[in-house]
């Protein structure tokens, strides 16, 4: 027997005093949206996807209608969805006039045919199936309009979940680092580093420094420390402490794993969360703060069994 | 102690009798270039670098100016590098005017900011650093002028080495799938896909399905298996089992360990090759060939502890 879960995160980094309770509830609706789905009969692949896509339809996360600009001033969003089953994925990169880059991820996983599409042609495809667009110039509005508090880096959003027949999906979505070169890619629509999933381990999707991510393949590790059978905390922390020995780079993770399982870790100050498992009453939602100052490296990490 | 070494592909697929002789002799080519840095007291990521550009530069290989053109007639190339000792990696997709995208991907690597890049932004990267240029036009004609025979999958070419320290580097570059979507990034430049390098385990090139590659993670599944401690035939003959075993799909593998040791493995009808390691007096270079028919998968595999 496995429980039915679902997971989602709102970005590893520095949250400030005033913008935790309402990334705490951000988060809470998202698992909500996640869950009805879930509770609905839905898939597991459609719970991340609706759990995600609440997170970039607000603007107080770095995916979406967030998005926080290019180097240049334009919008570059990058989203990935991957389901454990098959093994199937949707990824999208440097996409400008999607209002949800999440969902033309989940139109390239079940057209089946690339796993990875960038730039206009993405576009092209999100017209052709009718998703929603908006104006480059309403993204970045949006995004000038919220002076990002420089120390907070990441905001990218996330969800995994495990559904009725079992089966785990991860979904990522990003406007990637602020100030970022265009045509620049990060690791959240690399599948197997910033999103990963295959049922005989769990899924996981990571927020953090995208390169290290993507050098580290942190995704893919962490769904193969959950295949040798550890628990989905420890493993989310061995990849982080083994990302950490290895790279310098700041990260966070949400894992689940094919029981139900889940785990959380960061090792940046904060990272707002939300899980809903069935079994429990109703979703809880938590953003712990590292303590600052030197001492031995932090990481955090919980979960339930 | 450990060996120097040397491996290139020329893209796992079906290799037509007339062509073999050729792809092989250029194999040589490519291998004594990679050969001639590693002699000198050159890296590793140098090695596979100077290896992949003569194979870039044949229009007998789908990968610079022998790229197979997209379903609208463009050609847009991917090209990945990366090495082992601190796990920096340099990426590139869909450039469309660069004579040599593995030269654009070392420069990407060289500058130690962005993994990835794709389009307009990395061709400006190319101008910036000053890399020879190639008209599209160019590239077109020499892909029209030259009628791949539809049987033949890939043509994606590769290399991997061990140089004096013991560092590993792996090198990949595409022109992708004939008649791909414009936009569409296959395997070859996604870290952990087509290319990967950690001198934990070693290095690995891949080519073939490109999503399906992708989906698995071959480079970093591969590589993983060598940080058990399997001999790299062994490892890729394991990564090629396993991947066919959960999806559909052609694949070939180059693999090198950090003790010099190296495999070589496809389950598709040929893969060209050639290897050079310290000890050998020359170059060998091989294109196996399956036998067609109906009977028990067939896998190709060989290598030198």
């Amino acid at each position: 027997m496995h429980q039915v879960t679902c997971v989602v995160h709102g970005g590893a980094g520095h949250w400030p005093d005033e913008e935790q309770e309402q990334a705490l509830e951000e988060c809470l609706a998202a698992v909500r949206a996640g869950w009805h789905v879930l509770q609905s009969g839905g898939d597991a692949v459609a719970a991340v996807v609706a759990a995600v896509v609440v997170l970039e339809d607000s603007p107080l996360f770095n995916a979406g209608v967030g998005s926080v600009p290019t180097e240049e001033g334009h919008v570059e969003m990058d989203a990935a969805v991957m389901e454990g089953k098959e093994l199937k994925a949707g990824a999208v990169a440097l996409v400008r006039s999607v209002r949800n880059p999440v969902r033309l991820a989940l139109e390239v996983l079940k057209l089946g045919q690339e796993v990875m599409l960038a730039g206009e042609a993405a576009e092209r495809w999100a017209r052709a199936v009718g998703l929603a667009t908006v104006s480059e110039e309403e993204l970045i509005r949006a995004a000038v309009r919220r002076p990002t508090p420089p120390e907070r880096i990441g905001g990218t959003v996330g969800a995994v979940a495990v559904d009725v027949h079992g089966n785990v999906a991860a979904a990522t979505s990003t406007g990637g680092r602020r100030g970022k070169r265009s045509g620049r890619i990060g690791d959240s629509p690399v599948i197997g580093a910033g999103t990963y999933a295959d049922n005989r381990g769990g899924a996981a999707s990571a927020t953090g420094d995208g390169e290290a991510i993507l050098r580290f393949g942190l995704g893919r590790y962490a769904v193969s420390q959950l295949e040798r059978g550890l628990s989905p905390a420890i493993a989310g922390g061995m990849a982080l402490a083994e990302i950490s020995r290895r790279l310098v780079g700041e990260a966070g993770l949400i894992l689940v794993d094919r029981f139900g399982r889940f785990g959380i870790a960061h090792n940046t100050r904060s990272m707002p969360v939300a899980w809903l498992r069935s079994g429990c009453s109703r979703p809880e939602a938590s953003i712990c703060s590292i303590p600052e100052g030197r001492g031995p490296a932090r990481l955090f990490v919980r979960g339930m069994d």
